[in-house]
């Protein structure tokens, strides 16, 4: 493979190819949507109608560990999280996606709110004299800017930017609404949409030129109080991602090269995806100092009457989280979603027999709208699934590829027992739950599962990093697909060098993730491991997206 | 006034002026964000700090009768509702806008969900060729429309739209996810964002170029199913208007000229505003009927292997919906918000006096505190005002202006008999609660202040509805101020007619607002109150925005 980004990129068989993958050159290329392959269509012709616990036909082409690419972006379509849009980079959120955004909304906003967020909504619209208020911000993000220039047949004046960040459209109002000290704290956010016209290869959820996310904007009077908002928000991310999402991720503050443009210092939360060896950006909380405050004129009086500029942060999430997380759990099978964020955590599946009486089927589908009502009584999200024209293997197949955390049977045998017998997604292992415990068992179990994914991830990532003092351990743990935790002298031209040095022919170069806020000791005298100066902290380095 | 739109479209004197009213002609102009006076700045200024139930200060400078939209334009800006914006036609929700059109969301969301609707996300840009797939509809979006010309500094090879509305968006895929009847039905819904680049004159919630709002898509196996999902959802819009902002609406069918661009029919919820005699559209659910499905060839196969075309639905709500609710309840005061979608319904102010001892005064705030939680526990929304710096006057000014429908007053007498004063925003009738009735009587109270705005709206609507059977009646109703409910012979050309004949030096014309559902009985051989043809249905007329 010569261009070693392709590895993700690679869309699936089934992936429209085009939209799949972005021009390299700025040169747009119109795509018909295509139609894509439906999981039930295709199950039927291949035959995964067929009773029993066979995996065929609803099961994935690609395997995570041969072709994590493609397997990806099968795995997005088939699971109905995504479909491929006619616009190249951009992607509908389906229902199933939509409901774990909402999940991670719903998370993440009522604890902004407990701290005393505000949310709001500024314009997606940025003039381009206010977007050119801040130099290095700007520069940052002026190539991937779309431009909008004519409305109906007219041309515009002046063409006007889509945010690809609000930081320029909120400010000059800040400055408008920040008088004196009692107007401060200010601290707002927004759940929107923000368009970067990039030209990496577009991944569903991973990287997209238009995608969802919050974002905050605080004022403070203060530094002590904004760099302690900054690491506030950081715990709230790292809560998304390990809580809820299953995800582990290493906090630590950005590298000056890697830092947000515009921003005094950068923390972030970095996960890391085992099969291609990359790191990943999960969120990031910027403490901006005062350098959009004195671009836009941020000030308030002191008590002695002086004009102070106000420190300022932001801080955002997008539906990466998602992608992130679906890389780390899903497998061959399909999805394998941690119970917390899962829109459907059980699904409860009746298994008459062909010889079991009308009567006994009555009996087994009431006991099952009475579980499903004792579950939800007790907060669980159930499904049923009581499909006549669909054999209990097909069913089993489906709910995998959708990724529901726990599988409820019903079968005669289970009938006579008084029980059920539960199936979980991630393990696959079987117990025997008696229907007098099933409204604390399952709750339970479900816990049970949350807590195990994410030990089990954290395992592996643990397993994957790799303490390396000399270039060559540094070369060696990159091409094991490893990270790499090294001291560091911290020097930014030594961070592109490292980064051309240890491109190869099969693999991008590596960058520093983050400087990791827990670190082991750095002994006095201890030397960076490529320029042999003494170190300054722990650097975490990887391949990454 | 020589252009009757000015009526309300007039800036406040302190919005900035230049965006408060968009070019006539299609040239943009560029405009920097201006100051805005703030309330508070504004009231010290003036005096409003003095004591006692002075209103001078934080009241606004317009009136409601006298100046309408002069009036409209400062409210909005001095409740903190909104800011203008630098891009003409785009404002600012801060948040206490936004936290009621969260409320709005909150309602809509969940009983949409309960009707079996999914959430989901479209993108944002939409494709020249695909927008142009149904000409009806095209045609009247196409002057609206914004496009992408650029990224960057490169030219896009076609330019992309950003989204008006989404039934071009979604309707490809939709024809790629149905297959069978039991892919059926079909629905979906997104809260996002839409830009009509309108040359109307722009007004706060009513008329922006960008603004939020929630479309819904659905498709049915029939007719039937549709239509009963297109009232199901025009009452879900009743709801939000009568029962959540406590404004009276008329449910109704558009007439063919007003109808959506490309629908079958199009049902509405038809809002008035007394003081200018205008209708207003509140939110409108549309049977698309099978135009779309055909033109993007959505069908399934029936139970007989027949391909069938889908029947569908849009509708949407919008952030309109708060302007209609200020404007219906709001005084010269400020904002007077309905109960249940008061982003906080009570406010409690402690008054000590100066010659209060300190154990007294903390004895009060203990109370305050006390009541606080016994409220939230019964799930009222409150705010404290223990600001020492600001009197208590001032500090019913000022929650007066951002309309928190109930004050609590807690004084050294209200100390002394165990209870405290209550005034109601929307009456300003006073009651003494004693603290052991608060935690009851106070939700008590705000259900009946929700009732008796909505009761008080619906009266002043009913007395502006005139039922006009010639064009000297309808006239004068208009002239009037008010809506003219008319027996019809609905016929398009002669709604244009109508619409230019009435049309005066002082006010645009009339149109057709709805086909209401309700009207009365239409006896054999009524005439049309202006062609003398045989009346077919009631239509209810108004001057509108």
């Amino acid at each position: 493979m010569t261009n070693p980004e392709e590895a993700i990129a690679a869309p699936a068989a089934d992936a429209p190819a085009a939209a799949a993958k972005a021009p390299k050159a700025p040169k747009e290329k119109k795509e018909k949507p295509k139609k894509e392959p439906k999981a039930e269509g295709d199950a039927k012709k291949s035959g995964g109608g067929a009773a029993g616990g066979d995996n065929k036909g609803l099961g994935l082409r690609n395997s995570k560990k041969d072709n994590f690419g493609d397997w990806y972006s099968e795995l997005v379509v088939a699971s109905e999280l995504i479909s491929y849009y006619d616009v190249s980079g951009c992607y509908i959120l389906r229902p199933w996606a939509y409901a774990m955004w909402e999940v991670v909304q719903g998370w993440f906003d009522q604890r902004i709110k407990k701290l005393g967020v505000q949310n709001s909504y500024f314009p997606l619209f940025i003039t381009e004299d206010v977007l050119n208020t801040e130099k290095d911000h700007v520069e940052g993000f002026a190539p991937e800017v779309a431009w909008v220039t004519k409305y109906g047949n007219s041309t515009m004046e002046k063409p006007i930017a889509i945010r690809p960040t609000s930081e320029t459209v909120m400010y000059p109002y800040f400055s408008q609404w920040i008088r004196s000290h009692r107007d401060l704290p200010l601290r707002l956010n927004q759940w929107t949409n923000v368009v970067r016209w990039e030209f990496k290869y577009p991944t569903p959820f991973i990287r997209s030129r238009e995608f969802l996310w919050q974002e905050g904007h605080t004022a403070f009077a203060t530094q002590e109080e904004a760099e302690r908002e900054v690491l506030d928000i950081l715990e709230l991310y790292r809560g998304v991602y390990e809580d809820l999402l299953a995800v582990p991720v290493t906090k630590g503050k950005k590298s000056k090269k890697e830092q947000f443009a515009g921003a005094f210092y950068t923390t972030t939360v970095e996960a890391y995806i085992p099969e291609t060896g990359r790191g990943i950006q999960g969120a990031t909380s910027h403490c901006l100092g005062q350098n959009f405050s004195k671009m836009f004129n941020i000030t308030y009086e002191d008590d002695d009457r002086q004009k102070q500029h106000v420190w300022q942060n932001s801080w955002g999430l997008t539906t990466r989280s998602l992608g992130v997380m679906i890389m780390t759990h899903a497998d061959d099978k399909g999805l394998v979603l941690p119970p917390r964020v899962a829109p459907k955590q059980v699904v409860i599946i009746p298994i008459p027999k062909a010889s079991t009486a009308p009567e006994a089927v009555q009996a087994m589908l009431d006991k099952v709208d009475e579980m499903t009502k004792a579950l939800e009584a007790a907060g669980v999200r159930v499904v049923t699934d009581t499909r006549s024209n669909y054999t209990p293997g097909w069913k089993y197949n489906h709910w995998e590829l959708k990724g529901l955390p726990l599988r409820m049977e019903l079968g005669p045998k289970d009938m006579d027992n008084a029980a059920v017998m539960t199936c979980r997604r991630d393990t696959g292992a079987k117990e025997v739950v008696p229907w007098a415990d099933v409204a604390t068992r399952i709750p339970q179990l479900l816990e049970t599962i949350q807590a195990d994914m994410f030990a089990a991830a954290k395992a592996r990532t643990a397993n994957c990093t790799e303490t390396c003092h000399s270039w060559e351990e540094f070369m060696a743990a990159l091409n094991n697909k490893h990270m790499a935790l090294t001291p560091w002298a911290d020097e930014e031209e030594i961070e592109e060098e490292v980064k051309k040095k240890s491109t190869t022919p099969d693999a991008m170069g590596a960058k520093t993730l983050c400087l990791p806020f827990e670190a082991p000791p750095l002994p006095e005298g201890t030397k960076c491991f490529y320029s042999g100066k003494p170190a300054k902290n722990w650097a975490l380095w990887g391949r990454s997206y």
